[in-house]
C-alpha cells in the first residue's frame, strides 16, 4: 500500500478484517485439521440525524469511509460539505463498533424517501434499463473529466499493483478489492470488503473525508465484474475509467456510454476490452455507441 | 441443464440473457473491433399485492422464480402456498417485462416492515454479528436434514457439472451461477444472474413454484464466495450443505455452525475445506464449532 493510505490513527492495524478459526480440509482422501483465516463480516448500521437509514453486511474496518461513499453514490449528501459530523454510536454491551451516524447540515434536506422517488419519477415509460439511467441523469451527474488519459501499457501494469495492495484477500481469498490509481499507473489507495459495492463506497467515502477532490484525476479498478450500480457509484463520484478484470453487464455498458465515461473489463495481462470512451487510451472512437 | 428445468412455455429461450455489443479489444498494441456478448441487467421491481416492495438489478429471464424466492428467504412469506398468484404486470409503452406482482393469501400477512423488525427484535445487545444469527432464529428457522449424505469423491466432480450447466457464463465471463444437485451428484437445476443473490433466489423459487419440497435432500454450489446473506437463504429454504469454490465470511461460517448446515468452500479439483456440519461428508466432526 501507498504512503498515501497510512494516516496516523486511522489506519486499520494488521488483521483487523481476519477471524481465525479450526477447518477440517479434504485433500485427496486426506483429511487434516487446519486454522484456517477468514475475512470478517459484520452488519454495519448507518444512520442519518440519528434515524436508521440502511444495513449492510461489511468488513469492518475504515467504516466511516463507507458511511461517507454510501451516502455520496446513494444521493442522500451531493458534496463532502453537507456531512457536519460522523462518528460512530456506542452501542450498550457491544463491544464492537458496528452503530455510525452522520448528521447532515441543513442544506442536505435529507429525505429517507430520496433513493426511490428519484428512481420512480425517471420511470415514465416504467421500470427498464433506460428509467435506471434517466434516474442517473436526474440526479444532476455529469460526464467525468473528458481530458484525463492513460496508456494502454501503463494500464496493463495496475492489476498487478492492486495485487500487491491487497492485505487480507491473499490470506483468505474471500475479499473484493478496489482501488484508485492515477494517470502514471501509481497505486493511491485501496480498500477491501466482502461486498464489491461497500471496497468501492469506502474508497469514494475516504477521497470526501480527506478532501481529495472529484475524483477526476484517477481511475478505478475493482475486482470481479463491472455492474450498474458499481459504474453508477464512480460515475456519482466523478471517476473517468472504470477498469475490472473481469465483465461489464449490458446496462453497466450502457450507462457508461450515455455519460462518456471509459469502461475496460477483461484487463488481464497484456489484452484488455474497451467498452466506451476509447479516447482516454489514446484509441480511436468506434462504432462501440 | 437437466429435463427437470424444462417447463413448456417457462423456460427462456438461449440467448434471453445476453445483449451483443461492438467493443474494442487492445491486445499487446493491436486494437481490434469486435462484436462482445454482454451479460444482460435489467430492474425487476416486485410488488406484493399491488405495492412495490423492491427494486433488484438481475439478468432477465426466471423472474417469477426469481420474485417467489426472494419473497421466502426475505421473510415475507413462509411457504409456497401464501403465494395466491404470481404473474408480470404490463407496462405501458414498455415492451420488456420488468414489473412482477404477488397476491398472497391472508395468512400471509404481509408488513413491508417485516424484515427490519425482524432484524432490530433480536438485536437486545445491539448491532452485531450475533444478532444477525438470532435474527435468523427468530423466523424459526431449523437446521436443514441431517440424514443428508454426500461423499467427498462425489463432492469433487460437481463444480465441472455446473460449468457445463452454465449457458451463459461460457460466452460472457460475466455471470454468477447457482446449481442444485443431487446426493448422486446429478444435477438438478442451475441459475444464472449478475447477481450471486438472484441465481440463489431464483433456484429457491424454482423449487417453490415446482412443489419440489423443501430442498432438504439436495445440495447447493454458487460460483464466487459464499456470504451470511447466501448461508441465511439456503437455510431459509432447507438445504443441508453449501458449498462454493472460493471462501465464507466470518459470519456465514458461524450462521451455517449455530443451525448446523454442512459448509464447504475452495472446492476445486480434488480438494475442499469443510467449515461445519463434516458429519454429511461422513468425516468426524471435528473442533470446529
Amino acid at each position: 500500500m501507498e504512503a498515501a493510505g497510512q494516516r496516523p490513527g486511522k489506519s486499520k492495524p494488521p488483521g483487523k478484517g481476519i477471524d481465525m478459526t479450526t477447518v477440517q480440509e479434504w485433500n485427496d482422501g486426506v483429511v487434516q485439521q487446519t486454522l484456517d483465516s477468514l475475512v470478517a463480516e459484520e452488519p454495519l448500521e448507518i444512520r442519518v440525524n440519528g434515524a436508521p437509514l440502511s444495513v449492510t453486511m461489511r468488513t469492518p474496518g475504515n467504516d466511516l469511509e463507507l458511511a461517507a461513499g454510501f451516502l455520496l453514490t446513494e444521493g442522500i449528501i451531493q458534496n463532502g460539505k453537507q456531512i457536519a459530523s460522523l462518528d460512530y454510536v456506542p452501542q450498550e454491551k457491544q463491544p464492537k463498533q458496528n452503530v455510525v451516524d452522520a448528521r447532515l447540515t441543513e442544506d442536505a434536506e435529507f429525505d429517507s424517501e430520496n433513493l426511490r422517488r428519484n428512481f420512480f419519477a425517471a420511470s415514465s415509460c416504467g421500470i427498464c434499463g433506460k428509467a435506471s439511467i434517466e434516474a442517473v441523469r436526474v440526479r444532476g451527474i455529469r460526464a467525468p473529466n473528458s481530458d484525463f488519459r492513460i496508456t494502454p501499457e501503463v494500464l496493463c501494469e495496475i492489476p498487478e499493483r492492486l495485487r500487491e495492495g491487497q492485505s487480507i484477500f491473499s490470506r483468505t481469498g474471500g475479499l473484493h478489492g478496489a482501488a484508485l490509481f492515477d494517470d502514471q499507473g501509481k497505486l493511491i489507495e485501496v480498500r477491501e470488503d466482502v461486498g464489491r459495492h461497500n471496497a468501492v463506497d469506502k474508497l469514494i467515502g475516504w477521497a470526501l473525508l480527506n478532501q481529495r477532490g472529484d475524483l477526476g484525476n484517477w481511475l478505478m479498478l475493482v475486482s470481479g465484474r463491472g455492474g450498474f450500480e458499481i459504474v453508477q457509484k464512480c460515475l456519482v463520484a466523478g471517476v473517468p475509467l472504470l477498469a475490472s478484470v473481469s465483465a461489464p453487464s449490458s446496462l453497466a455498458v450502457r450507462l457508461a456510454r450515455e455519460f462518456q465515461m471509459t469502461l475496460v473489463g477483461f484487463l488481464r495481462g497484456r489484452r484488455f476490452v474497451v467498452y466506451g470512451g476509447e479516447q482516454r487510451l489514446g484509441m480511436r472512437s468506434g462504432s462501440s455507441r
